[in-house]
This record gives structure tokens, sequence and C-alpha cells, in this order.
């Protein structure tokens, strides 16, 4: 832990980063290639998210349910873009059996054990639920399908970052089956809706919610929306996508349904995923030079109580005091941890949670005691204030609302003033080197320009905003005319 | 649904069970060989035995973490009798990329992306673990370590039941790692209690505490302690195990600590889990000729109400007063479902929950509204009654314990009329043969006898109960001395 204070973000944004992910006990790598280990603290926050989604998407009338980890490779090559998308990055099972060489002693495979057909493991789940779903949808009585399933999947990545792009990680998939197009595009738009909603009041990181360009489409997708957000360095991260799927999983698997008017028809589909790659955005979002900053919501304890006595009889008087307080604060339903941790110094705690990014860090002495004081610093903005002990529960439920609003109107400031209007290429050039951020501008609508920006700068498009002011341009690249601005960044 | 009636138990008890648990919609088998689907209404159960279970493995210590799917093959080698237990089982990756062969067009394993070393997916993860806690364990000041991880794990299995005996399967590994041995016992003993008092007062499934022979116990581990249920065709199933692993892990991976007294000692382990074959101890244990009967603890809703009017005017009356007693109901943390569906009878829908195992049905009429009255059944019982709707809530609420206690009850009578004392070998298959069951029987404690039983009557030894009773006695199989009578039993 005493390493971290080294790096700030202003000398390697990204060397802070990856020491903060360690330090922080969130994750670190595994010796399997690509693979993480999330350790108990980054698990709890990942946890927390988790509950959060689950129980919106139940609120939004989904079940979970489990599809197998592996997936024929006959099934994977039915949808045709889908297979081009994937295919480079795909772990693939061959032979189900090791064995003892004869010769060298050494485990090797058996290979009279091969696969007939080889197994990939999933890097998501389309091919598998739409072969299922072919068996569970006979007619209109049976859509709609409202399934999620919270999995880990594999894409073999050659560069990774610790939650931010790993070859296995965790997500939920939701999978769903329509009647219509109509019911279908405001599937996704609702999901697309519950996944802001998470990253705004639960993580505390606001999103720029739009679709994607025909080049950034998720393999198999009509349309793919995204939640977009800012991280500190100024680049972009993708947090989230809903996909409208249209009828191409249905055809490739052969699913129809029988209308009520007594005709086939295929069926309907969409499917929309988050992954642990928000723990790197929650991260990103909101850390500083000493450590991580948690929003309430998401923090595995909201509150840390220190108790500072050097002798004996006012250990008892604090201890006694102190569990008072957290029993009036656990039964507002804030999480508390005490540490009376004895040969340990405060000043090593107080660095320890602010390193862990514990929303409200509380300290009482024998003189607070006599005082009916407590002393009370907010990890947010590092303020530290003796205040009267009475209605502490009152007032730490108020303190940990304003932390969690505090912390998001903060990156919101940030975000806000970071989207650049440009007109001109030397203008876009400008705000992506020197300023960086999202630069708004108009686009001809062709991959061909978003390719080359692309490759002249490293910025993407992020997203074509929803409900977007349509106002007539000319395309910053080509010159062409436009009707509308979209946002670049450089992302992750 | 209206196919389930077909088969009784007493006629065919296996295709009974996989009837029910597709009728049911709890699971199905996926077109992957031996990987089977969980269902919404079947992952609901085990989302609930997961949160049950969970809050326990929290509330003694234990925090959740996650690690790599994959195990590179060369760790997986370091102990050698885990790598001779699961060997045999182990699917392989071998290659990372698929492309398109340019002669046949179809997809292919691109050859030039050959891992260097293959990675088996895991069958359980104490290498991995272990060699991740090398890193983690310095001193004695870091343990213990106290860690869960809900996962996915991979064991080849040629024949497979749904739940029972599944290639892919989910299930929850403790690992933990402790500075001295008796210490790792009594946390090994302390996870087989919380297994114990789940499966029995949540699963209302009765258990028998025991340990394993040397021969049934796990690929590594120096103790293996198992609670044991009773199916209701005699036949015993292993429900959950708990492994003192001792420093075999340490050593293969060489873990080491400092102690208090500055001296380097090996780490000591045990690793816990249950998996989602408890899904199959649960609808085996209670479950009927007319389909499943569930806890109410584990029931996914524990009420349905079913509105019985057939005007428009009688079914307004009807339903307002099922959203009263609905609200009532839930104020008590009761969960309930309204099945108002018009193009369904009641005896139907009567039917349907009683395949699906809802504890307790509702149905009120207009007569009902007027008397202010409910027919209740139960589900457990198949008892119908006419009852005043005055403080249904309570009622409901009292009626939910008993049913929990009655299921458990009467899975306790069986169990207990089935555990039958032999002194001769003829009594011994006698007992195995026509009443089945566990069959407690004086064995001489060698390996040798213990698989010539096997052989010869297909039976294995259960376990050796805790706090056995000490008697002497003579083997049933090899007339030898023996010091006490253990439990055999045909298993899953």
């Amino acid at each position: 832990m005493a390493e971290f204070k080294k790096i700030k973000r202003s000398e390697n944004y990204s060397e802070w980063y990856n020491n903060l992910v360690k330090d922080a006990d969130l994750a670190e790598h595994s010796d399997v290639k690509g693979c993480m280990i999330i350790k108990p603290y980054g698990y709890a926050i990942w946890e927390k998210m988790q509950a959060e989604l689950d129980r919106r998407f139940k609120e939004t009338g989904h079940s979970n349910a489990y599809f197998p980890l592996f997936i024929p490779k006959s099934f994977f090559s039915k949808e045709a873009s889908h297979v081009d998308g994937f295919a480079k990055e795909c772990a693939v099972v061959t032979h189900y059996r090791l064995k003892v060489d004869e010769n060298t002693k050494q485990i090797v495979i058996d290979p009279e054990a091969k696969l007939e057909e080889e197994l990939i493991i999933r890097p998501t789940s389309e091919t598998i639920i739409w072969n299922s779903y072919r068996n569970w949808i006979k007619s209109y009585r049976d859509l709609p399908i409202l399934i999620n399933q919270w999995a880990n999947v594999v894409r073999w990545e050659m560069r990774t970052r610790l939650f931010l792009r790993t070859t296995e990680f965790l997500w939920q998939e939701g999978h769903t089956a329509h009647a219509t197009a109509d019911e279908a595009i405001k599937e996704t738009e609702q999901m697309l809706d519950v996944y802001a909603d998470f990253a705004e009041n639960v993580m505390a990181v606001p999103v720029i919610k739009g679709v994607k360009t025909a080049k950034e489409r998720f393999a198999g997708a009509l349309e793919t929306y995204c939640i977009e957000g800012l991280m500190q360095d100024g680049k972009a991260l993708q947090m989230g996508t809903s996909h409208f799927l249209g009828q191409n999983f249905a055809k490739a698997f052969d699913v129809k349904y029988l209308t009520k008017e007594n005709k086939q028809e295929f069926v309907w589909a969409t499917s929309w995923g988050v992954s642990t790659r928000l723990m790197g955005a929650l991260i990103m979002s909101h850390s500083d030079d000493e450590g991580l900053v948690l929003p309430p919501k998401l923090a595995p304890f909201q509150v840390v109580i220190i108790p500072i006595a050097k002798k004996e009889d006012e250990r008892i008087l604090v201890l006694e005091k102190v569990n008072l307080y957290v029993k009036a604060l656990r039964a507002k339903n804030i999480s508390v941890k005490i540490d009376d941790r004895e040969n340990i110094s405060p000043g090593y705690k107080f660095a320890e949670y602010e390193l862990k990014g514990v929303p409200v860090r509380i300290a009482i002495g024998p003189r607070d005691v006599q005082n009916e004081t407590v002393e009370v610093a907010r990890r947010d903005t590092k303020e530290k204030q003796v205040m009267s002990a009475s209605d502490l529960d009152h007032k730490i439920e108020h303190l940990l609302e304003q932390i969690q609003k505090n912390i998001y109107q903060k990156a919101l400031d940030f975000r806000e003033e970071y989207i650049t209007t440009v007109n001109t290429w030397d203008e876009f050039i400008d705000a992506l080197e020197n300023k960086t951020g999202f630069v708004s501008a108009h686009w001809d609508e062709t991959s061909e320009t978003e390719e080359k920006i692309k490759e002249k700068t490293k910025a993407t498009i992020r997203c074509i905003p929803l409900n977007n002011h349509q106002e007539n341009g000319k395309c910053i690249f080509s010159g062409n005319p436009s009707t509308q601005r979209v946002l670049f960044a450089k992302a992750y």
C-alpha cells in the first residue's frame, strides 16, 4: 500500500490506474495469459453492481437462466457476420482427456480423446441461446421471452488491461425474443435506459446514450445502442450496449412462431450486456492520487470507524461509544466497518481507507467521548470536521447522499467541459490532441471517412447521440454535406 | 405439462425424474453433449439456494472472489493425486483462433494459433488458487484467508443426468488457508455444519454427516467430510463435501508463511463445495406423482392466488379482494403470484401449480368475496380447506412454516425407516436388494473389502458417521474384526 502514492495521474495515467487496481486490492493479473483474478474487495464492489442491475432486470420483467459454456463450432458459423466478428478471438476445446505419456511420464493430451466437433468457449451466447429458443417458441403465446444470464465469457485478447480488456471476463447478457420489430426495439431502448440509470444513479458516472455507426455495430446486429462515459484522462469508455438483432438469429436458427392470424413468422431479437469492464469505468471516473473514490451505493462498506485510544481504559470507553453509533448506523442500513487493530497507527489506517475509497471515515478519541463529538472525514472532498454526535445516524445518512450526488456532479461537470464542438479538421485535431475528451463534429456518414479518421487520429465515432440535434453542415474530413454532428473520441 | 402424469414414481423412478425436471420447466438437455440448460423456474430456485448459502458463508467470515476459468496444464500436474483424480475428465483448450479455410470456405481451427501450453477448463480450482496464495501469504498476519468462489466447472462425463451429473455444472468452491492444522480442521468441520444446516433447514432434506473412506476421498485431501441424503427410491446422494487438504497444495505450490516465532512453515488448506446437484436432491427428496413439492424457503413464489369468476362484474369484485390480500401477504415478505389469465380454466391452473410445487394455492370466487372466505390448498399434503379470510396473512405465514416443517419431517421419517442395521452378508444383500436405503454394517477398514463389496453389490460406503458409536463386531464381508459400523448404500 505504501507504494501507491508514488505515481500521480498527471505523471502517468495508465500506470496510476494499474497500481491503483493492485494496491487497492481490487484485482491482479493471473499466471494465465490475459486472465485476471478479482480479489475480495474488488469482487464485493462487483457484487453490489450485480445486485443493483439484477433488481432492475427483474423489475422490467426478466428472469435469469443458464446456458452452456460451450458452443459447437457449427452453431457459431450459422450467422455470417457474427462468426466474422468473433472467429479471431475464440478459445477452442479440441480434447476431453489427459493421460500420462508412457515414455516421458509427463501429463499430455490423450490423442484418442479428440472431439468430433470442436467446442468454442462462448464469447457471447446468441447462437447457443437461439438454438434453444427454436424449441421453446411455437406460437405468439410463447412470446416475449425475457431472459438474462450472468456468466463468464472468453475473447482471446492480445493486449489486456485489468477490468478493461481481459481474455476472460464476467458479464450479464440479456437475450429476448419478440413477436414484432417494434416491441424488440422498445426492449432494446428500455435496457439502454436501465443501463444509463444504473451508471448515473448508482455508479455516479454520467453517460451519453447513442447508437453506434454501422462499422462499430455488434456482429449480427441491425442497430447497436450504447452508453459512453468519459474517463479523467479524456478518453471515452463504452460502458454498455443494447442490440436490436432484427431477425438475423431467428433466420440463422430457424425460429418461427405462429401469429394470431395463423401465419408463420420469424421472431425478433435483442441482446444487451454490461461486464466487469464497468469496474474500470468506476475506478477511472472518480479516483484521485490518494486512491479510490467510491460512490456510497457501491462501497463494500460506506463508513469506517477508527477508535483512537492509547490506554486500555480509554479504549474501553471509546469502544463502548463506537458500538452505540454502529448500532444506530446499521439500523439505517448503513454498512459500517470498525477498525480497532491495536498494532497499527491511526495515520496508517487513514491512508489505507483513503486508498480503498471508503466514503466516510469517523474517528473517535477519549475527548470525543467526553464532548459527545466525532471527527468525520469525507473521501470525495477530503473535508474533515468535528461534529456533535447527536443524531449521528441521520447526519451520516444525509452525508452519504450528498457524497453520492457530489461525485456524480463532479464527473458531470468534467464531462460537460470535455465536449468540444469543432467545425474544421484543424480544430478537430487540436481538440483531440490538446484538449482530449469528446469532439462533436460533422461527418459524411460513410464508413470510408470514419476509417480514415481513425487511421489518422486513432479517434473513433463513439456514438450518434439519441434525439440528436439535426443541422446542416460539412464533414470535417471530406467536406461533404452532413445533417448532424456525431461524437468522436479516443477510447479504451 | 399434460404429459407429466403418465409416469409414476413406482413405475419408473428415473423416467419420472427426467420428465419432472423437464415438465416443471426446471432444466433440459442442450445440444452440447452432457451440458444442461437451466431454465428460469429452475434457476430461480438455484438463486434462492445461492442467496441462503452466500449469507451463511459471509456470516462465517468468508468473502467471494473470482479466479480464472483456465488452468495451465503444468499447474494441474503439480499435485500428484489431484491430477490422477481429474485427468480423465478434462476439457482441454489447444487453440485460440478460428479462420475460414480457403479451399472449403468452412470455419476451421487456425493451426497457427496453437497454444504453447494447453489450458484445462477448471474441474475445481485448488491449483490456480494456491498458485495465487503463494504471492498473497508471507506471514502469519496474512492468515487465515477465507475465500469462496461461485463458478462454473467442467468434468467430462460420459453418462449424464440433469442436475445430478452434467459435464458443466454451477457450484461454489471455498478455498481457505490457515496457520495450523487444527484451525484448518475446525474450518472444514464448520463448513460441513453450514451445509448440513442449509440442507435441513432450507432444503428440508435430512442429512447424515460423516467422513469418506480413503478410497472415496477428494483427490488431494487428507480427509473428506460429507453430507449424505437419501432419495425416495432408496438411493443415497452425496450433497456436499468439505475437505481437509493438509499441506498438500501448499507443498505443491510452495506456499509458506513466517510464524510468530520467525520460522518458515507450509500453510494448511481446506476446500468445500456444493453444486447444482443440490437441485436434484431437492427434487428427488420431496416430489410426488403430481409434480414438484418445494419447501417454502426455496419456492420462487410461495403462494399462488387464482381468482375464479365467470362474469366481468364478478371478476372485478374478486380481483379487488385479491389485491387486498396480496398486499397484506407481501407486507409479511411472502412471495405471491396472481394468475388471472382468462383463457385458461381453474382446473388447468391447479394442475400447473401442483406440477410446479407451489406450496400454497389460494382460490377465490364471488361467493368467497361475499362470505369473506378463501379456499386454501397446501401442496405437501394436498389438503384443501375453506377458511375465513380474516387475518389471512398470519394464517398463511403460519401455514408456510408448518409446510416447511412437515416436508422435513416426512423426509426424516422416510430416512429413519430406511437405515437398516445388519450383521451378516445375507442380511446385507437382502437389505440392499429388497429394502434399499442405507445399510449399517461392520467393515474391516480395508480398501480391498470396500472394492469387492462394490463389485458384488454396486453399494459403496457413503460415510463413517461423525461421532460414530464404537462397538466390536465382524466385517460382513471378510469376517475380520471391526470397531464400528459404516453406512453402505447404492448411490447417485
